[in-house]
């Protein structure tokens, strides 16, 4: 006998409760996954049939990118437009598919402050053009791109071109947690994100799609997520998502505040370090001001502040120490109790400089270390504090070595 | 202040540990992952290089043929071959090749015993086969396929052909609770399998690939498992199912003896109905010889055992009865409390008779019904007893209303 008084003889499905089967478990599962659906579109001012879960943000934004250019069925190949600090997970499948032949890529260029000109998004537009794809919010320098105008700017294009349509894909990984989810404001056509930047929210991925978005699948199998995504879906994470997903929203206005002024907390502290130690010698100049941005002055080592300073996540800190080895840094750091990164995980550990970081500065030699403070909730003033004067105290050990 | 008074500050990363983090929590991280990887390599006979953690079954299966048919260099197409019963991750998979002009596909069928031939296999192979892809045990029948003879054959072809190579791959899905693993001894080049079917295991996939083995990746992204499968892995869902897989391979003999002995119980009751209700005529002649097998009379209707008696899972019994529709058999046993399905849950729900049913029985209707009933850790006699029970409540009912 087996779960609450019933017989479960359908082992070979799922040992959980499988939302395809029919019995009452299967349909009960089911009603359960439509709940949690609903509630994801409600986020994104979506309508149910518009969520397809996935596995997590890579393969949501593999199913945008991929999924649209497999749909392809015109002549030759079908063009993809996006920019050079993408994920990985968008950059590498443009990559792969141009590889293939399966697309013809454009990779246009950020600005010094990491971020992208609409009007340079436009200008690589072409009849074959079949999508556009920009990150809401970079996971390396937290700079927020304009979606609103390349979304202005592609409507633009779309409305003069009648037999071709543009559509526009937005990877809203790092987004989730702060900035404006709804779609119909946003103008795009395809968003993805995670649950992997939300607190208790699990692997789970979504791709959010408009109704009228024609994708392939990437995976052959059976007939879940419309057709889109065969495998059983990850109801038990499904749930759990969708619940700390709701609870961010609900969040999100007073955490982006709470944030903020951690951040230019943070901010204010790496600058004021002359003043609690001599050794340090670091001012405001020229930051924010990517025409004006020379390398800072801490101790005897420069550092700059990467990626705009107003457009930019809650909870991003990027700063470049020329000279000195992220690795070293990160280390150091985590030696002090404190966790942070050089760049995306994705790419760490290869004693790479980020490719993200080299778009923005052309100067930047593969000896400079960049570290990325990703703040969260349940980050304090303490613990700024705490990584200000350990980061001074590194600097200053490292000053000597070096000398 | 944060996790065990550590300051994370690496939020932008995952909310819980990255194990491509380099930072202590990072590192912690991975080396979880390297152990659960080391030991989910040890119960398939592997080294750890060769698991590719995955999101699901249906994954391991599109990652092993895709991915060995993205790998083809040579001119034309690559030529790949199955069975006509294969999980829905397979076949599909095989036709979406097939129609995106990727690969030419040999689909061959199985015997009436839903067993197939490895002759038939063999004689499929040709200059340009790179892959055969039988699944280990069917998941609707349970019919245990003859992977060992199917690799002496592919061997002998690799043998005489030595300018070609011809992979042989297996999915394991079902296997995974009852059968041997050991890829060595099944000689098998690839092998996939998830926790899904593994009590405890939660949404984990793993594709073993022998290291000589050439793949291409599916999604574009970071360079996680061997840089074939990007994306955060799921470090607690992995270490989950390591622990569950373990538990499974100690209790394996035990639980294939339990459950053997339950199911030939539960074909014994079923062709012993007549001896406790007169309503029943069942006999069991012709059962398990496939040349031989009539439809067996219970009350007035018949019913027939699908796929070999003795080549099948311990946990697997699927009858099918003319002329009574599966779903409408699965919603009385349901409502009876007992859960067990018609088909496959990847497929089901559509009205359709199963088309693994089809393979094995070319004299089946669309108004032909089929019964899975898959047992597992729970299953006890007294749940067999009252299934019987049910069923002959339900046939008599029935009986009464078609009359």
């Amino acid at each position: 006998m087996a779960k609450s008084n019933k017989i479960y003889l359908d082992y070979a499905a799922s040992f959980s409760a499988n939302p395809s089967s029919i019995h009452s478990f299967g349909v009960d599962a089911k009603k359960k996954l439509a709940r949690a659906r609903k509630e994801v579109a409600g986020v994104l001012g979506g309508r149910s049939e518009e969520i397809i879960f996935t596995s997590g943000g890579t393969e949501s934004n593999n199913l945008a990118i991929q999924g649209a250019a497999l749909a392809w069925r015109g002549k030759g190949f079908p063009h993809i437009i996006t920019t050079n600090i993408e994920h990985p997970s968008v950059l590498e499948t443009f990559k792969l598919l141009d590889k293939r032949k399966l697309a013809q890529i454009s990779i246009v260029s950020v600005e010094k402050n990491g971020i992208v000109d609409p009007k340079k998004i436009k200008k690589e537009i072409k009849k074959n053009t079949i999508l556009v794809s920009v990150m809401y919010a970079n996971n390396e320098i937290g700079t927020i791109q304009p979606i609103r105008e390349i979304a202005k700017e592609i409507r633009h294009w779309n409305k003069q071109n009648l037999f071709s349509y543009v559509l526009f894909h937005t990877d809203a990984v790092q987004a989730v947690n702060y900035l404006d989810l709804n779609m119909e404001r946003l103008g795009v056509d395809l968003l993805s994100f995670s649950g992997s930047k939300i607190e208790g929210a699990g692997k789970v991925g979504v791709l959010c799609k408009k109704k009228s978005v024609l994708l392939s699948k990437i995976f052959g199998g059976g007939d879940q997520e419309m057709g889109l995504r065969p495998g059983t879906e990850n109801l038990p994470e499904i749930l759990k998502f969708s619940k700390a997903l709701q609870f961010t929203q609900k969040v999100k206005e007073k955490e982006t505040k709470r944030l903020t002024k951690l951040r230019d907390y943070f901010f204010a502290k790496l600058f004021n370090l002359k003043n609690k130690n001599q050794n340090f010698r670091a001012g405001l100049a020229g930051v924010g001001d990517p025409e004006n941005r020379g390398p800072e002055k801490i101790s005897d080592f420069y550092f700059s502040i990467n990626g705009d300073l107003k457009n930019r996540l809650p909870n991003n800190v990027n700063i470049t120490f020329p000279n000195i080895p992220s690795d070293l840094l990160v280390i150091e750091l985590s030696a002090r109790g404190i966790m942070c990164s050089s760049k995306s995980a994705c790419k760490s550990g290869d004693g790479k400089a980020s490719y993200v970081i080299k778009a923005i500065n052309k100067n930047i030699s593969e000896e400079d270390g960049s570290l990325r403070f990703s703040l969260g909730r349940d980050t304090t003033k303490k613990d700024i504090d705490y990584t200000i004067k350990a980061l001074s105290e590194i600097l200053t050990k490292l000053k000597k070595w070096y000398d």
